[in-house]
Parts: C-alpha cells; sequence; structure tokens
C-alpha cells in the first residue's frame, strides 16, 4: 500500500475524541446481532428491539397522512389534478409550491429556508406564546441538529488564552457534548438534580460555573425542555430563575423545545422560554434566545426528512448578518424536509376536509405516548434497585440504577464502565438495546441509561418483560 | 436593551472572514431588487435573470418524471397501489422502503445513508469506470457539500505551530474557500491555466506548494471537474499528472466530480480521478481519494432534494471509523434526497416500463444545455475585450473581459472590486444577475464573472442581448 496520508497521529484530533453514544458501540453491537440474526445464527431472542434512539417510524409509528399528502403533492404536482387529494392538502402544497423556485422542490431555498415556510413557523410562534414572531427570525434546518451546530458555532472562540465554554446539563442529549468536542469548547457540565424531578437548580449552576471559569470564557447556557434523556418538563418558576441566571452572568441562552408537543403528565406545560422572557419583561424580554424546534419528534416523529428551525431573537443585527452568511455555503436544506416543518406549524384547521383525520391520528398517537411514558416509569420502579422519575415528557426514561459489587468489578476488568456492562449484557441477552447513562453524563458513581418510550405497546410490554427476567437474573448472578 | 452577549467583538471570527459569493452582496441586492418589481417599482427591466446559481429548476427546468414518481411514492406508499405508478417505479421505491426502518423514509437512516442506496451508488460507479466499488465506501450527504466539509473537517489539524493546507484551484467554487475560512485550515491557491483551457499545471502546483509550506502544513489538494467556474473537462493525461504531483507530496486528493453527466464538447469525456488511478496501478492505484457527487447537478438538477455522495477510498479503517464517528451526530441526511441519488445512480433500464420516457427527457435537458453552452462562450467572444474558454462542461462560463481606465478608477473610488463594480452596474441596467470573479479568485489585475448556461434558450438569447447593449453602453461610458 502508498503510506497513508490521513491517520490518526495527523488528522483532527477533535473528531477522534468526539463521542455520540446514541450510536456508538452498543448501537454498532446491535446492527451486527441483526445481521447475524438475518443469516440464521441463534440468539435468545428473534429480534432486536431498538429503544437506543427516538426514532418513530423505525418503532411502527405510522406517518400521519396530512404530511405525507403535502409532500406527495409537493413532489408530484399533478398529483394534484384528480380527487386523489383533499382541498386543503393542495392549496397549503400550492403556497408552498409558490415560494419555489421555479415552483419546484427541485430549486434551492433561500438559505434561511422558504420564506412562506419561515411565516408559517412565525405564525405558529405567535400563537402558541401570543408574542409577535417575526419570520426574518427564523431559519429553517436540516433537524434541529444544524440549527445547534451553526448557532454554537458562533460562540467559539479563544480569547485570552482560553477556549469558550457552553454549558449543558448533565444528563444531556449528546449531539451537544459531541459538537463541543468537535469545535473545541469546552463543555462546561452542570448537573440535573434526580431528586427534584430533574429540575435545574441555580445553586448548582452556580458551581458548575464558577468552576469552569478557572479554564474556560463562559459564553452560552443551554436548556432541553422538556428533557432529553430525562423525560422532564420543567416549570415556569425554575425556567425564570434559569433566565435571571443567564442574564446576571451574561449567557447566550439556547433552549432545546424539540419536545413541545410531547408533554403526558397531569398538570405538566410547555412554557416556552421566549414566552416566558417576555412575561418577565426588561431586562430578560431583551435578552437574546436561540430556540430550536424539529419535525422529526411531537407526534409526527419525521426523524428521515430533516425537518427543523430555528428561532433567534433580540441578536445584535450584525451578528445576525453572520450566522445567515455562515449557513449560505451549505446552500439550504432539503425543501422538503421544510414542508414537513410547514406541516407541523400549519395543520389542519377545523372545518378543512382533512381537520378530522387529523386530529384522530395526531391525538391516536399522544395518548398512546402518554400510556406508554407511564408503563415504562412504573414497570421500572418496580425493579429491585432501580429508581425512575416519571416521564412527564419527551421520548425517554433515564431510570437509576445499583449494581452488585462484583458486577462493577467484572465490568471494570473488562475495562468497560459498569452501566455499559449491563447495557450490553442486557442487549446480548434479550437483544433490548438502550444506551448507558455514561454517554449522556451521570454523577460519577450513579449508573443510569436511556430507554425511549417508542416501542409499540405490545412490542414495549414484551421488551420490559425480558428486561426483568434479564435484570432478576443479572442480579442473583452477581450477588 | 439588554447587553448584548454576542458581538462582532466577542464572537468566530472565522465566520465574520468566512465569505460566499453564490449567495453575496450582488445576489441579496437581486432579490431586493425582485421585491422591488414586485411592489411596482420601476426599473429599464420586468424581471431578475437569476444566472449567479446552478439552480436548473429556479430557471424553468422540468423535473424528470422518473424522479419524482419515485420520491412520491416512497413519501406516500399508498399511491403504488393503482395503475398511476409505473412497475419499474414502484419496484425502486419498494427496494428502497424495504431498507428503511420501519418502511418509511421518516425513519432516521444509518448515518451513511440507507445500506441498499450505498449498494446502488457503489454498482453505479463500478460499471461507470469499470473498476469495482465497496458500498462500506460510499456516505451519502446533505448534497455533496456535507460530504465536502466532512471530509475537509478530517485535515483541520494545528502541527508544529503552523495549520493545515489545503490546494484549491483559483477560480474555485466557493464552498472550498468559505468551509476553509470557517475551519482555519489555510487556503492554498494555484492558479488555473486559462491559456490552455483551464489546464492545471504542474509547474504552477509545485509552485504554489512550496510557497505555502512556510505558513502551513499542506495535506490536500482539491481538483473540480468538470470545472466550476470554469466549464473545463481534464483530459486524462492532465489527471494522471495530478495524480502523480498528490502521490510525490503526500496530499490527500479530492476529486469534486458533481458534474460528470454534464459533458458537451466535442472529444472531451469525463474521466474519474478513481479510474485513472486504478489504470495507472500502484503505488497511485493505492492512494486515498475521496471523490464528490451530487443530484443537484446533471440532467436532473434537483438542488433542493440535497441528495449528494462521497466514495472514499484507501483510506486507513482507524481513519474512516473516525470520519463515520464524525458524521454520526448529525444522524442522517434527507432519506428523501437519499431517493434521489438512488434515482441518479439507479435510473430506468432499456425495456422497463419508465426507460424511453426517461431517455427523452434526460436527452431533452442535454441536448439543450449543450447548445446554451455553446451560444454562451461564442457570444461573450464577440463582445469587446471579451475573451471565453469554450464551456466544455458542467453548467457555467467564465470569461475574462478588459475595463477601461475610467471606471477602473470609479469603481475604485466607490471602494469596489471592478468585476464587482461591473457586474453591480449590469445587475441595476438589466436586471441579469451574474457573481463577480473576485468571488471564485482570479489572476490579480484580471476580470472574470461567472455566469450559468441555465437560463432556458430563449430567455438566455435575451439575456445575451441586453448584456450586449449594457456591455456596450458602459464601453463608450467609461471609453
Amino acid at each position: 500500500m502508498a503510506g497513508r496520508t490521513v491517520t490518526l497521529d495527523n488528522m483532527n484530533p477533535h473528531l477522534i475524541t468526539m463521542e455520540y453514544a446514541v450510536r456508538g458501540p452498543i448501537v454498532i453491537r446491535a446492527g451486527e446481532i441483526e445481521k447475524d440474526l438475518k443469516a440464521g445464527k441463534k440468539f435468545n431472542f428473534t429480534e432486536v428491539i431498538r429503544a437506543n434512539i427516538g426514532d418513530c417510524h423505525a418503532m411502527g409509528q405510522v406517518p400521519l397522512t396530512f404530511f405525507r399528502q403535502v409532500i406527495a403533492a409537493c413532489a408530484k404536482p399533478d398529483l394534484m389534478k384528480g380527487d386523489l387529494i383533499p382541498a386543503d392538502v393542495k392549496s397549503r402544497a400550492q403556497s408552498i409550491l409558490e415560494g419555489c423556485g421555479g415552483k419546484s422542490v427541485g430549486a434551492y431555498s433561500d438559505s434561511a429556508g422558504v420564506e412562506i415556510i419561515r411565516k408559517h413557523v412565525a405564525e405558529y410562534i405567535s400563537q402558541r406564546d401570543g408574542v409577535n414572531a417575526k419570520y426574518e427570525d427564523v431559519l429553517l434546518s436540516t433537524g434541529a441538529s444544524e440549527s445547534v451546530r451553526s448557532v454554537l458555532n458562533l460562540l467559539n472562540v479563544h480569547k485570552d488564552g482560553k477556549p469558550s465554554g457552553v454549558m449543558i446539563p448533565i444528563p444531556q442529549y449528546p449531539l451537544y457534548s459531541a459538537t463541543l468536542a468537535e469545535y473545541g469548547v469546552y463543555q462546561i457540565n452542570y448537573y440535573l438534580d434526580e431528586e427534584n424531578d430533574w429540575a435545574l437548580s441555580i445553586k448548582e449552576l452556580e458551581r458548575s460555573l464558577n468552576e469552569a471559569k478557572k479554564v474556560c470564557n463562559p459564553r452560552g447556557l443551554v436548556v432541553i425542555n422538556p428533557g432529553n434523556p430525562t423525560g422532564a418538563v420543567l416549570t415556569e418558576q425554575n425556567i425564570k430563575e434559569v433566565v435571571e441566571f443567564a442574564y446576571k452572568h451574561k449567557l447566550f441562552l439556547m433552549a432545546d423545545e424539540v419536545y413541545q408537543h410531547n408533554i403526558y403528565a397531569e398538570g405538566a406545560a410547555f412554557h416556552s422560554f421566549r414566552k416566558i422572557m417576555h412575561n418577565m419583561g426588561p431586562p430578560y424580554s431583551d435578552m437574546e434566545l436561540a430556540s430550536f424546534m424539529s419535525a422529526s419528534k411531537g407526534y409526527m416523529g419525521e426523524c428521515g426528512l430533516r425537518g427543523g428551525y430555528v428561532e433567534v431573537i433580540n441578536l445584535d443585527p450584525a451578528v445576525k448578518r453572520v450566522l445567515l452568511k455562515s449557513v449560505s455555503a451549505k446552500l439550504c436544506s432539503s425543501v422538503l424536509g421544510q414542508c414537513a416543518m410547514d406541516c407541523v406549524v400549519n395543520p389542519p384547521k377545523p372545518g378543512e376536509p382533512s381537520y378530522d383525520l387529523f386530529i384522530k391520528e395526531k391525538t391516536a398517537v399522544l395518548d398512546s405516548l402518554k400510556k406508554r411514558a407511564q408503563l415504562v416509569a412504573d414497570t421500572f420502579n418496580s425493579f429491585e434497585g432501580f429508581r425512575c422519575n416519571r416521564v412527564a415528557g419527551a421520548m425517554y426514561a433515564f431510570p437509576k440504577f445499583t449494581l452488585p459489587q462484583k458486577a462493577i468489578e467484572e465490568a471494570k476488568a473488562a475495562g468497560q464502565a459498569p452501566d455499559f456492562f449491563y447495557v450490553m449484557q442486557l442487549l446480548e441477552n434479550t437483544g433490548v438495546c438502550v444506551v448507558p447513562g455514561s454517554g449522556f453524563g451521570q454523577v460519577p458513581g450513579t449508573y443510569h441509561f436511556r430507554t425511549t418510550i417508542l416501542p409499540p405497546l405490545e412490542k414495549l410490554q414484551l421488551m420490559l418483560s425480558h428486561f426483568k427476567d434479564f435484570h432478576h437474573k443479572f442480579m442473583n448472578k452477581y450477588k
């Protein structure tokens, strides 16, 4: 072979460091087992149940009729000629196509997205919050992930010999740790208060900020609400305290609000950061904020279409111009993904032909998720050594569990984190694929894993039953 | 207002520096004029003709029936029930859906893309080159742009107090300069030989490399073939010389081959770098190579669907694992964009129901582009002070023009580059929007602009006629 020009020794070291556990070694192993199963190899189970990723359709959730009609009509406008497609779908598709170059979803859109879709997003936000939004503040992107990357990139600067730092919750969604590692931005961990339903403690925020100041210039604060992987929903009061904290320390606020439609617990409600900042009045209502939203979650779960947006408010106009310029070389996000986002923010209205079916399908998904949220938390709480907060929102549970000393020692002997060891055993013995807490972060010495609540009810019951058997045997083996 | 937390003084300076001229100030001004026209404001023209960007559908090119049928069927599988969709489209859509989680394009794919589509890409490459490709080497992405960014990111490392450097052609497609600026990688300019049909001169490559070694560690070499913005098609001999040069200097080769279907000139042919490296035998056939392809160009022009891929061959397996990991946090590219890529690499075959229409539509686009390529070069060559190479491939002409001294002085007085000044005058007086050569790079003291050949024939003739009048008046004014 010719000498390699790129090796681990001379390549970008940040890419070597970064980890994204949701698609890490456990999930790679799950894929291998699936191939082995197909090839006829025998396991103690007949299928892998992928509870590692919030991938609704992959777990059998059926796409909403309205979404797919709009997308098919935008892709193949002559489908609108006959009666195949309801009138309200046609009018939506036509209004999107009017906003596309050459009336084709095959034309590039503006880098920030198709203008009419950005306007629909702004209307949706205005209605949701009772506070007017401007379409110029909305940037459509390849899922919410791309927006998160673009905004974090703004904060990436070395100054006075120190990197920027961004505060992220622990546990967190590893998009944040992966992107910060890639950029070389310092990850400032603040621990969520597990005993207090995963709330943000201002004392803990102050502690982590003060500690981080020695090694970085803290610039941003990420909050995920509803929580991933925690399943928590923040109270209005808690959000207010966080806003005050960010103001006091001049931190740029990033609110990951992609699960805003996923609220299950009695008494819980989604409060957007922008609404609460507005209600708090000046100076809080003038603070900069980036809020992220996606077509991948909620009741629609259209992950593969890659629709998402960020709304950035109160940005310095010069900085906003740079942000817009910085995304321009990527040209634009998928226009059909933008169409999916349009469906989320501009759904059928009462009286329109698609309304009844839309509501029926949407409600069915959300009702079922609510049941599954309860079932998952209740079941885990019945396991020896488990403690699971309620799944108030989002699509995940993040139970804490204790492990016998013998298991911890065997894991360490194998060079594995104890929760990784447990989760790998679970996969090899039951086919159930979840992600160890070490991939999201946890208080040192505690063990967790993240599971989605997405398998359909029957499969979820089966999964929990396999899980229970496994746990029982595991505990006996290492007792 | 609250004090801003992010200002030009404390944000990522790379984002302030980076420029992407294809969507720069000229194009922003074109958008303003379009809005003014709509609002009834009077200009010397009735429409803006956007020849600034390779956006086929925006210029009126009609999507291919086959592509849109496959995409609509994947988005709304019940469309396949009746006779609406031909059998070969159905079988393609079904095979893609079989490869999607939950048989839905709404599920995330693997980060590298849907496996069956990656296999189709590998088969396409194998057939094209007569050299077997492996699907494991293929990564699907959001257009080719995202792949270019991912691969350049591998090379981004500071060593011995110097940044990496990547060689790019001048003139170049500004995705490269923008991404290198964003990453802080040093841009090593090598000038293409305009007098020699924009060929790569090895002497010039040696010169630019030697000069750059003082300030960076050269690591990569980008070649765009067919050329953007040059419209050139490289000869087999020239590619061989470039491969030898890259081998000699241990440079990672990046071949931007997104225009491989766009070849017009008699005697010109597309030769992939991988085929030529293979034919050269060891050690060249063992060299690392990244080759980029897109669904946005060619005869399909499906820019808005954001399909693309990179094939990386001979990569160190450990480096390849890091590359795959580095894209995993972005989850995946649009699955419908991946479907568009599938259509490109797996088009209808002779005897299949969609074949005749597909060939008819494809041929019509390519024949018309060939005529327009000739027309554009011929017309510019008839202008006073213009010199335009033939448009042998791709979608652009990049003519050189001279300007009267008076015009150069007036431009400088206005703080504008002379070619920017000329192009802005063109826009304000005729509505024709092209991009100044300074956005792509050019030999200092020379002036160029890039125009696409994409306006439909009649509009293109009109555009060239307006252009001719403008040029005549401009030359008289500043004589």
